[in-house]
């Protein structure tokens, strides 16, 4: 029914996440009244993705050089370094401008169950970071995965003289008290202020 | 912040309907996690786009060929033409399973404000094709420009011996008597059928 081309871009479309068959359809139409100039735009922005895209030699950050503009940045304070799973968490956390400090990126979670163990993972370059900081500042996801290489970490720095510690949980800003899921709802008593 | 590349696939991203800043950037990032050569497949079938659809010569349908899979098929009635704005709806309506006939795509609407008259849309065409034909099945949408060009069609091919008909409105099927706008109510009452 549809031609062979727009088909192909269907299940390219399909791939992303969010994105299930009848969306799939309705951008793929779309992009036929895109004119070729910003077809070809996006086209080679997709294929030459990988290829501008590398990974911070420090902080192991997405960046488009050898060193990220955070790593660069002079006025960050680099005695403390949060550490997140992935490129997108520093992006998140950047945005709320609250941090001042230097990240590391682990590109991944310790995942047992999927064979991937801690020398998967961008260790290596955190061991020689942690030597010259205060601070580390746990900020992997409160999930299995993310708990069990939030305490990795805890062990293998626990000798070192810095602070470890670990995003505080509890209740989302504007969040409705009776809809929190139970597990959010205990962090939030446990970790309650005085006010 | 982003790498250079990130930022401009989230404004090709951008450009798609429903898709916006914070969706852009999702999609975007998610792209980073693509192989290379799924990334090359995407980018290509972009760029290529343009260059492997046409419109069919009969009826103006997005085809891949010359001639449209409708209108190369020998089991469509040939005495039935369903005028359309666009291949979407070609689709749309090929789905139902409902109407054997052929179609004509008008690819766009009369749009006066927009400068878009008669003589810019697939009439030439249809204006040949419906000599031998005993029914028009008007199909453009019920709005300002599509009642406009209803209203065209039929007064250009009043005086030949063929059935002009449209599209039956009502209630869409499930949809709630209190929710549906006046217009469709009206249309809904006028459109009463013995029961």
């Amino acid at each position: 029914m549809y031609p062979t081309i727009i088909l192909e871009l269907i299940d390219d479309l399909k791939k992303l996440p969010g994105i299930g068959e009848k969306t799939a359809e309705r951008l793929a139409l779309h992009l036929t009244n895109w004119d070729s100039e910003d077809l070809k735009h996006f086209g080679t922005h997709l294929i030459e993705l990988k290829t501008n895209i590398s990974f911070c030699d420090i902080c192991g950050l997405l960046t488009d050089d050898h060193i990220c503009s955070i790593c660069k940045d002079e006025t960050k304070d680099k005695t403390q370094i949060m550490v997140v799973s992935d490129s997108k968490d520093v992006f998140a956390i950047e945005k709320t401008k609250t941090f001042h400090g230097n990240y590391h990126v682990l590109n991944g979670l310790i995942d047992f169950s999927k064979g991937i163990e801690p020398k998967d993972l961008n260790f290596d370059k955190l061991t020689n970071r942690v030597k010259d900081i205060k601070e580390i500042i746990i900020a992997t996801n409160s999930n299995v995965e993310g708990e069990l290489t939030a305490q990795y970490i805890k062990s293998l720095y626990k000798d070192l003289d810095l602070t470890i510690s670990r995003l505080g949980y509890g209740l989302p800003v504007g969040a409705d008290l009776k809809y929190a899921d139970q597990l959010t709802l205990t962090k939030a008593v446990e970790n309650r202020q005085k006010y």
